[in-house]
């Protein structure tokens, strides 16, 4: 099985579940009555900013890692991420007793360097351009023979990710809407997948960025956008939809909300005050598309995934030095 | 009955368990792998921060509130503070449909008053020393005929507070030590009696900022010591203690272990980072004293309490401008 080429099933996601049971947490979903109040509708946030690494990433790579036969696992897996995922492929390898190797542009912050050898992975830098960086996976890959697991255009990776939401919709029975960031599309068409499977009247809709629109814009368009340059405070949500995740995003997204900068940073304020959840900003892009278009949701039973909490303490976009 | 000279039962914790249960918050047990290590002890953080009004002190409010009788409760609840109680106050007599009349300082910020005066209760400005707000409260009691709920030394609001620690032991069995803030002593008294009630093999500690130090210096000298001018950054523990938490705190503490503001805002960070968890300085104590005195807690199994998350986004200690 190609697993660029496949588009999960609800047995592969429950499949999924199972695998990751043993080692990912279930994470809680919290309330504000005064944040409904503001919304005009009742939200479920799903705190995937407490799953293990601090982000959801951990289930799709813990999924695919777990995945892999005992022979493939024992030359390792490889891939390419200065983020939360790179963290994520990091700690399932070493939960499985496997090598991991990570290419990583040499201009990320030494932070999340650390974070990923920290979990016992191989960093392997390369520069900065995309170009680079799939020539030294590349040559990763047939130095080691190893397994590439990549972010999101992966089966595997959607169908981890998709364990979120039907955790989420055992969690807060009869949700009507669910929300989740959208970036390269592996979260929202994991998400989108679990709902349509429970439900296939469950309106599903991506946030984004306005800096970084291309998921907006591919789906309207009806043709995948690449090469765009995206500028947003959320650095989770700069990567671009692959094959896989713009074919199902097709199919199963009810649209994606757009959202700017300001309100993602308001909402993001928000959740720290009234949820008193320590939030990145990409996980903010969902309360912000509620926000932002009320018609939309109000009266409903809505579900926004937080996607993560990574966040720089010493640079929040809204704290002034005390 | 006075309450300020009655000690709570394990019958009045449990009464009070029972009274606010349709009101309070059932409030989540987080963990962390990476904290444990760095602890060197496995520690449960009680979230009293995602508690309604965002700390604990509704607990303690809403039992007393709701133990008046119609008759009493008709002619309403008088309090002073400009903090979580004055708020939980408010609350607590608004979804009793009571009258409730806060003293604040003239000096407390706008954003405080704001808070109160949202929660439907009546402000009644006066000058920052403790003899002008008394003269304050006892002219509005003189007034209204209202009830005093005192925000610690009063026994209806340490059994409400006492039932955090209930719900702690519960959800995490087999806990050998608890760690609270102490200010007042409301909260530290009420988590004493209920683990003691349980176990009295359980460990109580006290947590407390160096420039706030008269409960650890009254237990440590046998005599109570008021009138100090507390300095700390913790702006929920400058209280002293009363008469009622002195005594019960003379027989259940297992002692107040001190920490300074630097250990305090580091801890802060902590939990904040790895815990993901907004809470305010006053919450933070807790983990800073399992991390000075290791000795203390070295294997054991730790609650702490994370009393509140009412913390100014403008003004963290610890955040530089983005």
């Amino acid at each position: 099985m190609d697993p660029t080429a496949h588009v999960p099933s609800l047995a592969d996601i429950e499949n999924a579940a199972a695998r990751i049971a043993p080692l990912a947490q279930v994470t809680p979903v919290l309330r504000s009555a005064s944040l409904d109040a503001l919304a005009g509708c009742s939200l479920h946030f799903k705190c995937e900013h407490l799953q293990r690494i601090g982000a959801f990433k951990f289930r799709g790579a813990a999924n695919a890692v777990f995945s892999l036969s005992d022979e493939d696992a024992a030359r390792g897996v490889v891939t390419q991420s200065s983020g939360n995922h790179g963290a994520a492929v990091a700690l399932a390898c070493r939960l499985r007793g496997i090598p991991a190797t990570v290419v990583v542009p040499r201009t990320a912050p030494a932070i999340k360097l650390a974070a990923i050898r920290d979990f016992g992975a191989r960093v392997v830098l390369c520069e900065h351009d995309q170009a680079s960086r799939d020539a030294a996976t590349a040559e990763v890959l047939r130095e080691t023979g190893g397994a590439l697991v990549h972010p999101f255009n992966d089966a595997r990776v959607i169908a981890g990710q998709a364990t979120a939401t039907l955790e989420l919709l055992r969690q807060a029975p009869g949700l009507d809407t669910v929300v989740a960031p959208v970036s390269g599309g592996g979260l929202l068409s994991g998400t989108a997948l679990a709902a349509h499977a429970q439900d296939p009247g469950i309106r599903v809709f991506g946030a984004e960025p306005e800096g970084a629109r291309d998921a907006h814009d591919s789906l309207a368009g009806g043709t995948r956008i690449v090469g765009r340059r995206a500028e947003t405070v959320c650095d989770g949500l700069r990567a671009e939809l692959g094959t896989l995740t713009f074919a199902i995003l097709r199919e199963h997204a009810a649209g994606v909300l757009l959202v700017d900068d300001a309100e993602v940073v308001a909402a993001m304020r928000l959740v720290w005050e009234r949820l008193k959840q320590a939030i990145e900003p990409s996980a903010a892009v969902t309360l912000a598309a509620v926000l932002r278009y009320p018609e939309r949701f109000a009266g409903r039973r809505v579900g926004l995934i937080l996607s993560g909490g990574n966040v720089d303490l010493d640079a929040l976009p809204f704290a002034r030095a005390a």
